[in-house]
């Protein structure tokens, strides 16, 4: 039973077969006819999925840790979210989805501000809509490119040459700014599209045979856990990242005019730094008139305990935009400062710009999370779920290393020596985990995890590495 | 009255105010400071807006032939679509949306052959689901480079080599494929992310300041109109558009892979080629081993009287892939070629990669479609509107020029000397009219456009260049 609402989810999981079992199994080799299945985790049952369980069609009910890569908020057929998609504004967003940046709706301004803009992190008051992670930040980018083209130029005012508008034309500098780039870390992702797949550095899969650019790359710190035992050569590592940072900045042939970065490095491993290392990036950026894009596609929307996760860092300034995707169920970026709007309209546009639908559906998982008070609900299971694993870490001693994310609500990981082993027991003891990096195991669940979920999670666990022995 | 359904609409446009009206320019004011509105055509009330019929917030209601930049497919506030979005399999595919790579719904391949896949282009029996134009185009490149790198390489099965996966980290060949291109025509329009925008040509606005991949560009053939007078010259053009096609494959510095290409150049201006010119263009890469990719975003979905405008062109072998959006309401590309999918999984991917809630709309449009016979329908109201077109270019010389569109559904434009100032009297005047390029006026009616409609349109072209005698 759900705290939260009763009768919504089942009591424990049931495993009934193996996953996938004969029914998947069947139906798994007839989609793979029409749609590459090869990356198929579990064929999954929508219907009788509830809260925190997902279910799939031989009648396996898993808890799920995973949760969609990270992007479901408040548990599978949420009632508040039903009764949202039953409504006659959202069967109205459906059907006829406009072109936003022509055609907005006339509550448009309404729907951003109960909604999307009602959660902008301070100091952002601006938003750009989009469509996935990958295209937030790609357009992220484009902003940053024409900020500082425009800086160079002289201001708004100033109109493009002929040269410029011709040598755009060709993909040439200098109308196309190849003098200019985006520098990101290494392991980081930022999505897989030709210019967020460029600031992408996790894994030689993501990226081989795909053409990019020159963009520069700067070392993300590898800390050591526990943190408490390694204070200074966390420090050091970190002191060195930035700089390097600096260095990359004054010095790479092609200079970047923005910096993105992950609180919390979620696809290349569940990499940590510390608040101080964030703040000190935030300087460099300042010092050197370099944006800082803050990438929260996987850290947004309450799971590390805050709304946003940068909101851990206590910055003097907000960064300068902020990513969003995932858990939000739409995309884009928040933006404060004017001059991030592009001096001509045209600049940035699709025909699309997002969803309203989608947007309709993030303002009521908002609300769900402001009615249930889900971001310190999370911070506190995070709390319990940490400690738990914790006193786990002591029992069995090499199983689970480098724990991290503590007093970062449930975005937990750890180091498996036998991952994908982990994994796949885990599922068949009852429990929906994801990796991450090399050897991570991830834990992202929703926000409507609680104690008794914990419990579940860290028996299966335990029941995972004695099985072992 | 809809001679689809009764009542669905209203008879005649009803102009009240100026366009944007006092309550328009207030809540325009507002939104303003929050989203950009620069671009801002009409602000629009959905849910007075009917058929073809849009609405806006001061009770002007005009006749829309311009439908969300050639997305919406049958109609505001369809009765069907509402259905549709009423049923428990969209409630649960909204509020429950899946990583589809990994937890695909166990219906999916239902849904997708009953929908998606019922219309794919022939040949073309697989899918890869996307969000919109750009990620669909630029996931079929993605596809493209893979496909070269893995013939170049021997084989499915050959090994990447450590040099290719520490330098595609680096973003540097031979990892990266910075040897290999996608080419484009001149005034081509496929996108504005990264990759897609090196291969758009349309306009600078769309271009400056943002970094280009050197791609080639070929010249896409200008043809003279009308067509039988200038049947020599035109098929000079288009072979001489071939040869360049040619000769870039041949000795560009970085070769293409593939060959993007519209069937009608829809924001570049409206510019037609002959069935032989694409006939051609196939028979190039067929001969040199480049990949031709439709991109169908704005052409497809009946509005050419053909469901995919390529139809028209009788090709010996189909495109090696096909892109759609707008109109289907969803994105992706198709492909038949098994060689196109990676040769390992998680190449391509990414977490949404589509919406299972847009896919169950666009199964709903194509069931309407069908019902209505809407694709034979739009090709014969298309030539009914021609014809009238044609005759007011004759009766109106210099107002109406180079006619096109002929034979092609209601996809027709013409080139007007004042444009903008014919699109601006046509919204007083009631109609909703998109330009595209430097001087066309673009038709891009829904499917439910009739013959009454088109006499309506007529009539207010007509009293547009009266008005200025």
């Amino acid at each position: 039973m759900s705290s939260f609402y009763p009768s919504w989810e089942p009591e424990a999981p049931t495993v009934k077969t193996e996953i996938p079992g004969p029914k998947a199994k069947e139906a798994i080799a007839d989609l793979d006819k029409v749609f590459d299945t090869r990356s198929l985790n579990m064929l999954t049952d929508y219907q009788k999925s509830s809260g925190n369980y997902i279910a799939d069609p031989d009648g396996n009910v898993l808890l799920d840790v995973y949760a969609q890569i990270a992007s479901i908020p408040v548990g599978y057929n949420n009632p508040s979210l039903i009764k949202a998609a039953q409504s006659d504004d959202m069967i109205n967003a459906i059907i006829n989805r406009p072109a936003l940046g022509n055609f907005p709706p006339k509550d448009w301004a309404d729907v951003l501000r109960t909604g999307i803009l009602k959660v902008a992190p301070k100091g952002l008051d601006q938003v750009f809509t989009a469509m996935a992670g990958s295209d937030a930040n790609e357009t992220a980018y484009k902003a940053a490119f024409m900020w500082r083209r425009q800086k160079e130029r002289g201001g708004p005012g100033v109109e493009f040459t002929e040269e410029e508008m011709e040598s755009a034309m060709n993909n040439q500098a200098p109308g196309a700014s190849q003098q200019l780039s985006i520098m990101s870390f290494r392991t980081a992702f930022h999505g897989r599209l030709f210019g967020s797949l460029s600031t992408t550095r996790s894994k030689p899969i993501h990226k081989l045979d795909i053409p990019a650019f020159d963009w520069p790359q700067a070392t993300f710190p590898t800390l050591k856990y526990p943190l408490e035992e390694h204070a200074e050569e966390n420090r050091k590592a970190e002191q060195d990242a930035l700089a390097e940072v600096e260095h990359l900045i004054l010095n790479y042939h092609i200079p970047p005019c923005a910096v993105i970065v992950e609180p919390i490095q979620s696809e290349g491993g569940d990499n940590h730094a510390s608040a101080e290392f964030f703040r000190g990036l935030r300087a460099l950026t300042k010092k050197h008139g370099v944006l800082m894009i803050v990438d929260e596609v996987q850290t947004g929307v309450g799971a590390t305990g805050k709304f946003w996760a940068h909101e851990h860092w206590d910055l003097p300034t907000p960064p300068d935009m902020v990513t969003f995707s995932k858990k939000a169920q739409t995309a884009g970026y928040y933006f404060g400062n004017p001059e991030l709007r592009p001096n001509k309209p045209y600049r940035q546009f699709n025909t699309w710009m997002g969803d309203p639908a989608r947007a309709l559906l993030f303002r009521a998982i908002i609300q769900e999370i402001e009615k249930l008070d889900l971001v310190s609900h999370t911070a506190r299971v995070g709390d319990y779920l940490y400690g738990k694993i914790e006193a786990l870490a002591k029992k069995y001693p090499g199983e689970f290393q480098n724990l991290r994310g503590k007093g970062m609500g449930t975005f937990i990981a750890f180091d498996s020596p036998r991952r994908d082993e982990f994994l796949k027991k885990a599922k068949s003891l009852g429990v929906n985990i994801g990796g991450s990096g090399q050897s991570a195991v991830r834990l992202r669940p929703m926000l409507i995890f609680e104690e008794k979920h914990a419990d579940t999670l860290v028996d299966v666990m335990e029941k995972i590495v004695t099985s072992w022995k």
